[in-house]
Formats: C-alpha cells, structure tokens, sequence
C-alpha cells in the first residue's frame, strides 16, 4: 500500500495531521506493507521568504483581526497541537516555502524524505527558526542525512526539483485537492484535514480489505513463472 | 498514475512485454502523468552466476529437450522480440539476477532505474554479455548515471539493497503474481505477461477514466487552504 500526503511545512493542521495519521498507522497491522511519500503543497506561492515577518502579523493583516484575536486564534491550534505531544510556537516566522519542497524531493533521492520533513516541521512550528536562511535549511538537511554540497547546490538553483513541486501541485489539482493536509491511499481512497487518529486507522483497514488487483487481460499470455517461459505456437 | 512492473531481467517475456507497454503508453494521452516503477521478480533464485551456463543448455535440461529442440523454442521467441524491433541472441548466458535486482534499487535511488533496466535487458538479450561477472555489470550501471563507487560497494555488499529486492517479490506474492511480466496500475487494475500492445493502451485509458479518489472522512476537519487554516471553535 502507498499512502501520498499533500502537506505544506507552514501548514500547522498537516503539522498536527501527519501525528495523527502516525499514530493511526502504528496501530494498523499491515504497517510495515505501508510506504509512505511526501507532496508537495504550496499554500501561498507569493510569501516572502521566511526570514523577518512573524505569523502574528501575517494572521492578524489575512483574517483583519486584531493582533490579541490572531494569538487566541493560534492558542486554539496549540492546543490541539499539544494533544499530540507537539511543541507549537506562535513567534515563528511567516514565510514562502518552495525551496523547501525542492529539497524535500532531493531528499526523497536520498530516502531521507521523513526525516527531513519531520524536523522541517520542527524547526518550524516547535522552533521558530528562520527556514528563509539557506545557511539554517542546509544545517537541517544535513542533520537529516542529505549530503551537504548536494543540499547547497539545489538551494543555489531554482530550478532544481522545481519541476517536481509543480508536478506534485498538479496532481493535487486533479485529484481535487482544494487544501492541506490532502492523504491519499493506493489512490483510491483520499482523507482531507487533520482527521482523528481513528479516521487515519479506519480508512488504512478499508483499503487494505479491498485492495485486491483486478485483472484486466485474462488471456492466454507471454509469461515467465516457475515452470519456465511460455513459447508461442507450443 | 502509476505503474508498477514486476519482471526479471532474465525474462523474455518481460524484455518484450516493456516494450510493448511502453507503445501503449506512447499512444496514451496522459503518458505526462504516469510513473513507472520496476518492481523485483526473480525466476530463479538457485541459479547460478551468470558467466557460463549456455541458455541453450540450460533450457535443454529444464524441458527435457534436445538442443535442437530448445533453438526451435528460442526461434520463436526471437521472432516475438524481432516484431518489437528488439534484438535477441540465443547464444546468451544463463544466471542468477539477484544483483542485478539489487543495483536497480540502487539506480533508482538516483532517478535512472530506466535506464539501468533497458541496458541490462539490452546486454542479456541482444549482446548476450555475461551479467554475473561485476566488473561487466558495474561498467552497465555506470553509463547508465549510476556512480562507479556506489555500484561497486552495492555488488560487494549482498545485504546491499536485498530487502528491497524481497519486499518487491513479497508484494508480488500478495498481489497475486505467479509469473512475469505482471503490469499494476495504481494498485487497482493488474496485467499479466507481454499482452499486445492495444490490451496495454486500454488498461490505461480505463485506469484513467476511474481514477477518481474516494474521499473517505468528509466531516469538517481541521484543514488549510487559500483562504487560511480553519480555527477549532471558531
């Protein structure tokens, strides 16, 4: 089974889902048949990147709120935040996060994809650190095991795994993905938001009870098993 | 989409059954967003190195057929490969692939499993090189953009990659799989052997048309989109 999830690393519900969707897969049997891989999702394209405006102005200028309404509002997904175990920080740093996509997909290449993703969350939601800096992301990926000069040079270049993003962007979109968190089983199944541990463990079950391959061409065939090669015409 | 392609390099079938689905996939529209994964299959794990057993022999005694016998079989099926536009030399050398296996999981960790795959059928089929002697086989995976050192410590290390090469065949056996090629598309539709190349174009076309994703939990959930992150109790 593959589940894909669609998240953004300034998203806090996929921040809190990916918990969620942890917890619920750690009490599904089948897990170890489970492969789990990362989307792409950008929830603000145009941000600034991440190095000198806090969230609290960024919420308190998108929703017209007060800056006291934006901190209740962020207490409120801290809390939620905290019900898993999750340290949630409300002076973090607002900003734009296609390089850290693109260098999640590099470190996909690397099968570090998780661990990168995971302490990309980190320093953002628990840490506040300032994804913006590339001297701070390159630090982060290192620590999740991509090789240094490997991260500096994709963070150099724009380019590099750009095409990736877009692409995880545009399936997304077809596969009628309006927000994020946005998981996806076999794609076949699909669960929006930051659902409750037992939503994750319930839709894993179901797929797996109906994950049966439907076999397309029942004709005689060209095949190779354990009793040899079939040849045509014998 | 993606496709999923259980085979063995060792395998006629599976050398002209590629071929065929990637002319179903030409003809595809929506070729753009299919992935295509090769998947482990070994037909035989007891087989020796591949350096100097003549398929010829080796068929002869698996059939309990005369030499002459087993170049009739091969005959036709460099017939089928010849209609496919695929060379193929019946002088070429039998032998275990389970390295071969494991450096394709390493090519893929570098984005050239492809093109790893196609040399490797390339050299068994058409150039009858012998694929169980290293230095043969680290030379194969160089042109095709694997590093020269990485192969190497691949090849010296039989732990390298092994589990890869087990959990694709577990798949297989749980899929249903008994022989190869078998083709899957998005874990729902499967194809079994060198079908035609229509039976290939089909199957995608209907994959297609049904690849709508089932949204499972559809309460309001605690969900990020364009226009910001849904509050609790708000």
């Amino acid at each position: 089974m593959r589940v894909e999830i669609w998240s953004d690393i300034a998203c806090p519900w996929c921040y809190i889902g990916k918990a969620r969707f942890e917890a619920g897969l750690a009490a599904f049997a089948h897990r170890a048949d489970v492969e789990v891989v990362h989307r792409s999702f950008e929830l603000d394209r145009d941000a600034p990147p991440a190095t000198d405006v806090p969230i609290l102005d960024m919420l308190a200028s998108k929703y017209g709120v007060s800056r006291a309404q934006a901190e209740e509002m962020e207490a409120r997904v801290a809390e939620a935040a905290a019900g898993e175990g999750l340290g949630y920080r409300s002076d973090r740093i607002h900003g734009n996060t296609f390089d850290l996509h693109r260098l999640l997909h590099l470190a996909k290449a690397h099968g570090v994809q998780d661990a990168l993703l995971t302490a990309l969350y980190r320093a953002n939601f628990a840490e506040a650190r300032p994804l913006g800096d590339p001297a701070v992301l390159t630090r982060i990926a290192v620590e999740a095991g991509v090789p240094a000069d490997e991260a500096a040079r994709v963070l150099a270049d724009p380019d590099a795994f750009a095409a990736e993003v877009r692409a995880d962007e545009h399936a997304a979109a077809e596969l009628g993905a309006t927000g994020v968190p946005f998981f996806v089983i076999d794609r076949r199944y699909g669960i929006s938001g930051a659902q409750p541990v037992d939503v994750f463990h319930q839709a894993l079950q179901r797929a797996h009870a109906d994950s049966a391959v439907q076999v397309l061409a029942t004709d005689d065939a060209d095949v190779c098993g354990d009793g040899g090669c079939a040849v045509p015409g014998a």
